[in-house]
């Protein structure tokens, strides 16, 4: 069997995530049945990780095992050509019998995206969260470093069973504005369940003035979800890129 | 009673064009609602023209007279407040009792997009006609230039019934490619019916190295539909700005 590797983009909006569910639509049921249709046999795909419903992905990584002969470049176009619109292979690659996407992934990078015009823009509605308020894109920042380095992010994780350790490294956090647009860009080694999410409606109440900067460290700290800001909406929430 | 002006954006993909029809949500109807929630009275408003199911606006103009004495950046702030989140209104204006949206405009922009990438961008599928094919952009502008300037462009336009005459002005035609993506853009003194999709969907044909440049002259003189290309799909087409 060969072990072949993609990297997909989606865009979330139709989506009920990545994760197979038994009446709704997700992006590994939507590849798996285009894998199935090219090869013949019904796939089982391993993601880098899981994305929520309605979070979207620039470079998503999979990993499936197949009998196919197929080059790399032919799962592109085809799979290309079976999936939906919403859903575009960026790249294929034969990979070792070891790699898994899901357990050698090294970093992931997640960008949430702020739509900070007074008025939301129509075009962006679906890939943006909208904040009219003008957003202290400084203090933001100054404040998310706090969360860079080896943490338990208990405070930024919702309750998941069988979850072992809430313990992460970030490794990268940073708090931008292009024109109309903050970017919250978040790289760690792994991700707690709506930790992206969580992170970014605690900072925003830093941009918005209602909390003060040092208030995220002491969210941190507590090691208790209560204590930090609200899950901010999924459509603003993209994986952009996966690290092994 | 006060002339009220708006410049307005919409994303067309949910609607069926602007104007009003019964059983079809047009984005004129959704606007004359918002007003009417905000003045108590429905108004007849006029736009510079109509845009079709699926086309969008960056800069649609649209005016009507209301006896109500909100300031216009209230106007602003309300409608937003009560419009759909897939129209915003960029700017409100008092204006002169004889300003009229549709007969005093002078020129409009439209940019047609294709998205020219091997495999369709899952995020622009709603905003451009994607074409795998490489692009000859530079052959596609010069084809372009011979649309430029007062002709009967009746071989690019859909019938329409009570059209007097097919003669307009174009005074600007350019194709220009951005990374992936191709923008072909038409200023004219005025469009018809499924103008710029028709002009658009003829000078692909040219980047597609199905037809000679000389072809695009040829089909202008023709003033016959059957000579020119086909008309490109809505979700490509952008109304950009009004002059006036």
């Amino acid at each position: 069997m060969r072990n072949i590797k993609l990297e997909l983009s989606y865009d979330g909006t139709d989506f009920h995530g990545w994760q197979r569910q038994p009446d709704h639509r997700t992006v590994q049921q939507v590849l798996e049945e285009a894998i199935e249709q090219l090869t013949g046999v019904c796939p089982a795909t391993n993601a880098s990780g899981r994305t929520d419903a309605g979070v979207h992905a620039l470079g998503q990584v999979v990993h499936f095992y197949t009998a196919s002969r197929h080059p790399p470049e032919v799962f592109v176009k085809a799979l290309n050509a079976m999936l939906p619109d919403d859903v575009r292979i960026r790249g294929a690659w034969e990979m070792p019998q070891s790699f898994h996407a899901t357990l050698d992934a090294r970093a992931k990078l997640y960008r949430y995206v702020v739509d900070n015009h007074p008025f939301a823009d129509p075009f962006q509605r679906r890939y943006s969260y909208h904040v009219h308020q003008q957003l202290d894109v400084a203090a933001m920042h100054r404040a998310a470093q706090s969360l860079r380095g080896r943490h338990d992010f208990h405070s930024f994780e919702t309750q998941w069973p069988n979850r072992t350790s809430s313990v992460r490294t970030i490794t990268h956090i940073a708090v931008n504005r292009m024109n109309d647009f903050v970017w919250i860009d978040v790289e760690a080694d792994g991700f707690l369940y709506n930790m992206v999410r969580s992170i970014s409606g605690t900072i925003l109440l830093v941009g918005k003035g209602r909390w003060p900067e040092e208030r995220v460290a002491e969210a941190l700290k507590a090691e208790d979800r209560r204590e930090a800001g609200p899950t901010a909406p999924p459509q603003g929430l993209f994986l952009v890129r996966v690290q092994y």
